[in-house]
């Protein structure tokens, strides 16, 4: 995936990641509504992407031509479809004079953040947009000459925040593992001497786990975004000696987009103040023309007050040109030049923008968007089921997850939660599938029939499972303690909205 | 003129910044052929500017506004013209709404590269150029956030290398001081926490003058052009705690246009191993599409052999947009979309460019380009002279000063050369005024009556000053010793082609 990112601008195509978390179905959507011309898979997922293009076949829609990629060190031999990497890479002739790029603005790769829907959402990133956020990411968080990368971060969440083009733009060594497990990312960061890797908070507690969590022996930047790093864990990972910078971005805007730039003065702080500055989403990255909160309506910016909170707004060359073959939604996404994030927030005194409440429907698990209106539509399918909503309940490993609150057809006979879970994980990719389903007589709804979710989301904090104990200097400190923090930044409040 | 670099912009207009080494006519020249019209005086040189508008206002031109900028922390009163600029800063209305810019492409400064000609060469920069150049320089560089940088480079050079827009993208601290003397240079550097300065390697001298060399509380990182820096010098100035980095550059490239971007493994490397390395001129910024060394008839790449000679050739938004109404310049200047910077060079194996041969007539004395044209036009005009060449002569000090081979018109009464002197100090600048003024009975000529600037400068070699004792290791070297080396890169040579 990491040469795909070269290798298909240079030849004039647009590169379309696929998140690996995703069903067949979902991946089936993403193939058509992009019209794939070729596709290259992974021999890990060769399942997926049989079922994927069988479904294809079926509906009758055209068929992508194949390519597989084997294992490099210990070839498995598995193939699928007409072609195979290497030996298609061996064709290849180094002469070729590669067409020069003629606009700027044509696209460069496609990111989906919804593929299930009638409707999936691709965002269509330029060249220009990809080169500004590139470098300007680079600056934000410091990266000098020759960092050696780990990638923590999947290549499919915005192109790896960019970090894909980044590494090779700084002359950067990229060591990838298949998996986020603690003993492979000691053993990388140790053998390879690793300076630098990306990743949500959840990920965090993966760097915590159990024995492998030793002192670094030398430090390693870490950039972090999805959520704020809540102040226990950034006390332990820091004294670990990872040095984290927090961003907040989407994948709209190619990634971060604002960032919490640390000021020097701040070192001397306490803990607690230091962890809540850190908290803040920040100030614009550079590739940015502009970051602002504005009133939604007058559009005129709010105070620098801490106070009045505002929507989230976006303006520069890297944000993205639109959502493919989407009107509808690049109708909405829009105000003039301002791209609208639908977070809300509050900038402060200093320049320093930080949300304080979530954008709508969306709910971030494990570093993975779910839209809740997705997970609806599934349970609306369920023959039991009458009237459903999904909300984000806190996790101590997830972040968050979805709960879904469901009401029964025929109240008698009522709603099985195991019959349900089921068809959710028939219907939709795994890590969509609600953690918990809550059977109501009725769903909470105001006067207008509007499903009241502040309710319903106060409910799942409640079913919430309780926090993790955590190792901190050295001995066990029950997180639900330190997080006396956590009341003001709690889990399920920040994790579903500094999304990336 | 710090301040200048963001409110001129933001008022719509373009900056250009005058070189405060030029004398009144130079001045004049390029108040004219800019057509500028505020004129911001410092009061440091208000006699020179006063001179400059008595001449504009005698030619029947029109004379700008005036607004003269006094000492802010010890007024001294003077004034010229019709405003003071605190007076007029006060005027101004924060709430203003500013407009923004509707095309990137619009000029934001002017720098010119030789004024004192019947065409000047006055070079425009576009804002996306500044903008790309200053973020990806500040990438080469390598500055994190809050860098305290020190004002060595003048801010009149290719808008201080950038580095004015680069300081505040990075939430810098600039440390101004009036004259670059050592005691200014390491008091500031001690009272300040100074991070960074730019510098041409002549700077270098001064770092090490006298008392003032001492080791420093923490490093401080140089990036130099202008010249290769010199192994010894090199080598003395990074045992006092500088981390000197290399780029070559040229106004029309917005300042650095490569960068000798370190490598890790080249750390344990013996000192003469990596000051030849470091003397390498490096590889693109990345604010440049490409650059490159080319045939310059066929325009094909060079082998990356090392020994290839070619003209290094640029090409992208960090170029310059041209001259100003100079289309001759322009014509010469670009072949299709490459800019020819004039020097000749070679691509080593690992992409590296290095300069091989000069540029045509520039002498880069002290880090300022002299014209040897400029200097010939006013010979020719001195009535005892028939015949007059300028070449560089190795200089101690200033690296390059101009050397003058002059004809007596009248052979028997001869040329007195501290005639030629006073009549030089009259009609150019002071820095280029001729060190040395050589009488000869005819100019050396080849077949189609070229003077042969070879022979020329083969004999200002031989007439330059001795290289200076250098403090090294805490007792005296003579640097000519440790110049074994600079018979590789002779001084007299590079000075004159790295040019900033």
């Amino acid at each position: 995936m990491y040469e795909m990112h070269f290798a298909v601008p240079m030849a004039g195509a647009v590169l379309n990641t696929i998140n690996t978390r995703l069903d067949a179905k979902a991946v089936v959507a993403i193939l058509r509504h992009s019209e794939a011309k070729l596709f290259f898979v992974d021999y890990q997922y060769v399942r997926l992407a049989s079922d994927a293009l069988q479904l294809v076949a079926d509906s009758g829609a055209p068929v992508p031509l194949v390519a597989v990629i084997d294992d490099i060190d210990t070839p498995t031999g598995v193939r699928l479809g007409e072609l195979e990497y290497e030996g298609l890479v061996a064709r290849g002739d180094p002469a070729v004079e590669l067409p020069l790029l003629t606009d700027e603005w044509d696209a460069v790769t496609l990111n989906y953040t919804s593929g299930t829907t009638s409707a999936p959402k691709g965002v269509v990133y330029s060249h220009r947009g990809a080169f500004l956020s590139t470098t300007s990411l680079l600056l934000s968080w410091g990266v000098s000459t020759e960092p050696v990368y780990l990638w923590t971060l999947p290549m499919f969440h915005c192109n790896g925040w960019t970090f894909t083009w980044g590494m090779a733009a700084r002359g950067g060594v990229n060591v990838c593992i298949r998996d986020a497990r603690a003993a492979d990312i000691y053993c990388a960061i140790a053998r390879h001497g690793v300076t630098h890797l990306c990743c949500a908070p959840v990920v965090f507690n993966i760097l915590l786990e159990g024995d492998a969590a030793t002192k670094l022996a030398s430090p390693v930047s870490v950039l972090t975004g999805g959520a704020p790093p809540p102040a226990a864990l950034l006390e332990s990972v820091e004294r670990i000696g990872f040095r984290v910078t927090h961003a907040y971005g989407l994948t709209e805007a190619t990634g971060p987009a604002l960032a919490c730039e640390w000021r020097n003065q701040w070192d001397s702080l306490p803990l607690q103040e230091r962890a809540r500055l850190k908290a803040r989403q920040g100030v614009r990255v550079l590739s940015l023309a502009d970051a602002d909160v504005k009133n939604a309506d007058s559009m005129a910016s709010v105070p620098r007050d801490g106070k009045t909170v505002g929507e989230i707004v976006l303006r520069g060359s890297s944000v993205m040109k639109g959502y493919l073959n989407n009107s509808e939604a690049n109708d909405s996404a829009f105000r003039g030049e301002w791209f609208l994030t639908g977070d809300v927030g509050v900038v402060h005194a200093d320049g320093y923008i930080e949300i304080k409440d979530r954008s709508k429907d969306v709910i971030i698990s494990g570093g993975e968007n779910i839209c809740s209106k997705e997970v609806e539509e599934v349970l609306f399918r369920h023959p039991a089921v009458s009237d459903a909503a999904v909300v984000a309940m806190p996790h101590p490993h997830w972040g968050e997850t979805p709960c879904a609150f469901v009401v029964a057809k025929d109240k008698a006979a009522g709603v099985c939660e195991d019959d349900v879970l089921a068809f959710c994980r028939k219907h939709m990719s795994r890590f969509m599938v609600p953690k918990k389903v809550v059977v109501y007589d009725a769903l909470p709804r105001n006067a207008l029939g509007k499903v009241e979710k502040v309710k319903l989301r106060d409910e799942a904090r409640k079913l919430a499972p309780p926090l993790p104990a955590l190792k901190t200097k050295g001995k066990t400190t029950n997180a639900t303690t330190v997080g006396g923090r956590r009341s003001e930044h709690p889990v399920a409040h920040v994790m579903a909205i500094s999304r990336l």
